[in-house]
């Protein structure tokens, strides 16, 4: 095995192409072979193999340096880059994360999840050479998808004409954003493919760049050959290289965006080999929202190139027409599009995952807040059970947005309460509204949920009780009665349990009200404690006697957890927390 | 006079060209009598008077729709739709506010101030329209300097392919950025005027639009005629229209750069009637800055498009050279560029308002925090002191960037504090720090301050006291100070008053300790109340007998406010808070 002898790209540059070509099979069978067992990013890797290949013979790795955009394409980079262990042995599968990881290696630049940030990274590592004086090479390898992100356009743009030496940025054009591509940019990409790159309408050359075509992307040869020609090359110049996603798995290739991203899957049949087989809150909200669209002209569904986490399938999207939109990966223009809509009579629906919300944190507070558009928001993924990668990880949400003025943030907390609410918020005129979807498995309500959530901030009492008021939010709402059901076996009397409802304001009647014949107050919530919900409450009392404990995550980003260690680190857990109450009552 | 005549788009399609021409130079003279005496935006509204006189007259606003980017152009578009008044009589000035206002018109459609919202805006306009079935015209009026931004972008491509219908994108080219332009589309920009329009490579044509090319765009006649032409087109175009920013009024036409936004001014020297005479942090900044790169090859200033407001100088920054970094109105790019260049060793500060720090939350959290880069960021008007318009006012940043995990937010209380703390964070590697530069006259320190900050939530006990802790953060030491010398005057005790410094974390010893001798804690806060400094204190003493008491804003979108009116409001005044703390006290 050829792979087995490179240990740095030191070592493949003493391969002929013929054997580069051998070694693109190894490691595309490495990949093939551990996506099928462990799940991961499937698609993106297998494309970019010969690309890989030919950077690190091409460049001095790791003193050129290469920044790869999302990440989720470096496998072939880490096998070549001192991680092929991490490829070759299973029992070291976990040894390297889905993303480059500076943990493990120097030629990891960046921790990196997010799209569209490579170029505008790369510029940093550029502008810091020419004014500190170095000459190494500067290499951003960003995909076509992540070209419509506001973020690569601001990279793209600025280097276009105020970097002043080397910089190659490769456009891995795969002609997918996860799911189709949405913008006038591609269509550019289309008529270079077409001409071979000769069009003189080029979108990188209005931008001010210099051009080069790489019709075969998938040719290891043809790859080092253009790259051996820029390297060292005095000025930005953007190689625009025609790869499949997916190449070589024949599954892959044919069905590129449910490929995207797997599960462990049968390589003979590209099926998942434990498909979901019971209920989801994806597809059950999918739906909702699918009938609400047919049955409604004014109600549209906006995502950014993640119809796949609401299971909205090519075939639906197809048919919902115009009422389902994907704005590519453009969050910031989804969101202001959104508010566009609502204002010209809509009742859209912007949904994506809470990590990727992070980006629309101004269109959030200006465009749809200060004007107070009623505008839905579902945010996905804000959990501590949802994704564990540093990148992705769904705990911040309640932070960033519930202090934004004008915003109602709701967490539901089963199936019912959830789908109510959405219902509510497509239908009310009053509020922007933020929806925090459920991930902790699907519960069904006990008795009927309230169907208008107008009357702002008024949270529900689910069990009157008497000492100690639970007040848990959303998906943390299980954990709540559980814990009252333990206080109530172990420690002798019945606690009030309540579901607020509503992140963003306080109860002040009840929470006033519970001073009466309550000395505590525990809240739980789903998410960082800092800027939280639960801090709220604390804030309200303050003055008071009442005693708050407030029960979430640690402000920390953290990577590939076990959700029931950390659950235990943070003390969410209803036997730890009885044993904190009864280390805060004393002598009580 | 003309304007009299005119209280819509209707009375504007009576007069002939002729009559245009005087009409805007009736509009002109009253921009620059009004903005002479109240300050406000002053080239971006000179340089569309034709174009905005040339919409109203050819559409037949407000069933056809006008969406105004960052809408600091407005105020032509305002005395064509019933507001002239605000400017034909000094006493009615306050009426209209500087950007597009819902409240005032059915004219104005969103409530705008940051930039590169308006294609994304009219979007969602455009799209409700043909999905409800619609035929109005929709327009959005965007400067060339607006486009560097990654949402502007987002909308534009986007339309470029996904818009079926009507929608008129006039990009108004009047040749800056608030500073000069940076980015490769300004190139093509140039070379489009320099070939009237009739370059092969063209920005626009490569996202897929039809083209229109208007080179004098401040000619009423001429845009007449080619908005005439595209009125109830079926498709999206843009429109390139060339103006002079601060066209008819020979110092700002000469001065734009400076003459963007004005305080009063005389009008026969452009030079400002009360020139700030004292110190003020901006400056005290700059310098400190200037010598550090001057010092420094490693240290760099990078800030989009906003020199102005550290007041650097186009000399100072050619001074600079390439530390001296303008990367245009493209924040999300300055952010991930500085971590790039942290990561190459260098010591990067970035700077701008607080209200456009909004737009690069996911690039604070990911490229900087996740990495932990010592990117360096000031945040300049963060202050209920500061700008008092709807969209930039500076009171949430504690809540939306402190709750970040990895950073260091530092609240500095005097001029030497605020230097020390910049220098310690310039020239340490451990952290990414943002520093909040205060905005509350300049203060002198009255012993010497701490050098090293590197000892993370370290809170300074200023003056010892007994019973009550003033926490006092940032620009609200001074009320701390205030607060403490009139408790020791009037209730007969001294109470201890701290200097947090440190908005990221708590101090568990220093809090701790307050619990043998105070039985009240107040804190103090110049940003909203949720998600901020204060609730992070009082979760801590959440099960101790301590009472605590949180003082700052409330969540709210304040707009052109009475500073003084607000503080009372929010009772951040030291006798109410006095008056506060005896009725919390009660029987004490």
């Amino acid at each position: 095995m050829i792979l087995e002898k490179i240990n740095s790209s030191k070592d493949l540059k003493q391969l002929d192409i013929r054997e580069c070509e051998i070694l693109s099979q190894e490691i595309r069978e490495l990949i093939i072979t551990k996506v099928s067992k462990c799940g991961g990013h499937l698609g993106s890797n297998l494309g970019v193999v010969e690309l890989t290949i030919a950077l690190h013979y091409v460049f001095d790795t790791p003193n050129d340096k290469i920044v790869y955009d999302v990440s989720h394409q470096s496998m072939a980079h880490k096998m070549l880059t001192g991680r092929k262990d991490a490829f070759l042995e299973s029992e070291k599968y976990k040894l390297v994360s889905g993303y480059t990881n500076t943990d493990e290696s120097e030629y990891d630049l960046f921790k990196i999840g997010h799209t569209s940030t490579a170029i505008s990274l790369a510029c940093g590592l550029t502008k810091a050479r020419d004014i500190l004086g170095g000459t190494e090479n500067v290499i951003a390898v960003i995909g076509d998808g992540s070209l419509s992100g506001g973020e690569a356009f601001e990279g793209l743009d600025y280097a276009g004409s105020d970097i002043a030496g080397n910089m190659i940025i490769v456009v891995n054009d795969n002609q997918n954003s996860i799911a189709e591509n949405h913008g006038g940019l591609y269509q550019n990409l289309q008529i270079l493919r077409d001409s071979d790159g000769k069009a003189e309408c080029n979108y990188f050359k209005a931008l001010g760049y210099e051009y080069r075509f790489v019709k075969n992307g998938n040719h290891v040869g043809e790859l080092i050959e253009v790259f051996s020609n820029l390297k060292g090359i005095g000025h930005p110049v953007v190689v625009h290289v025609c790869t499949v996603k997916g190449k070589g798995y024949w599954y892959a290739e044919e069905n590129a965006e449910i490929t995207h991203f797997v599960k462990p899957f049968h390589i003979s049949t590209g099926k998942e080999k434990n498909p979901f087989s019971g209920e989801r809150y994806d597809r059950i909200l999918r739906d909702f929202l699918a009938k609400k669209i047919k049955a409604d002209k004014k109600v549209a569904v906006i995502m950014p190139a993640v119809a796949n986490i609401l299971a909205f399938s090519p075939e639906l999207r197809e048919e919902l027409g115009n009422q389902f939109i994907d704005v590519a990966i453009a969050e910031e223009h989804g969101i202001a599009m959104a508010a566009g809509m609502a204002k010209a009579g809509m009742k859209p629906v912007f949904a994506t995952k809470a990590s990727f919300f992070q980006r629309t944190y101004d269109q959030i507070s200006q465009e749809v807040c200060i004007n107070n558009m009623p505008v839905t928001m579902i945010v996905i993924n804000a959990s501590v059970y949802a994704a564990t990668d540093l990148t992705h990880i769904g705990i911040f949400d309640i932070a960033m947005m519930s202090n934004i003025p004008n915003l109602v943030y709701l967490a539901p907390t089963n199936r019912q309460e959830y789908l109510a609410m959405v219902d509510w918020s497509i239908e009310q005129n009053a509020y922007p509204v933020a929806i925090r979807a459920p991930r902790n498995g699907v519960f069904d309500a006990e008795e009927a949920v309230d169907r208008d959530y107008g009357n702002l901030n008024q949270y529900k009492v689910v069990r009157q009780g008497e000492g100690t008021a639970i007040i848990a939010l959303g998906d943390f709402f299980q954990l709540g009665e559980e814990l009252a059901e333990k206080i109530e076996q172990s420690c002798g009397y019945k606690p009030t349990l309540i579901n607020p409802r509503y992140i963003t304001g306080i109860d002040e009647e009840l929470l006033s009200s519970l001073l009466s014949d309550h000395d505590l107050v525990v809240t739980l919530e789903d998410g960082i404690l800092n800027g939280g919900f639960g801090e709220k409450i604390t804030r309200f009392y303050g003055t008071t006697n009442m005693k708050v404990m407030n029960y979430g995550l640690k402000k920390e980003f953290l990577d590939r957890y076990n959700v029931e260690q950390i659950m235990k680190e943070n003390h969410l857990d209803a036997d730890i927390i009885i044993n904190d109450i009864a280390m805060v009552s004393g002598g009580k």
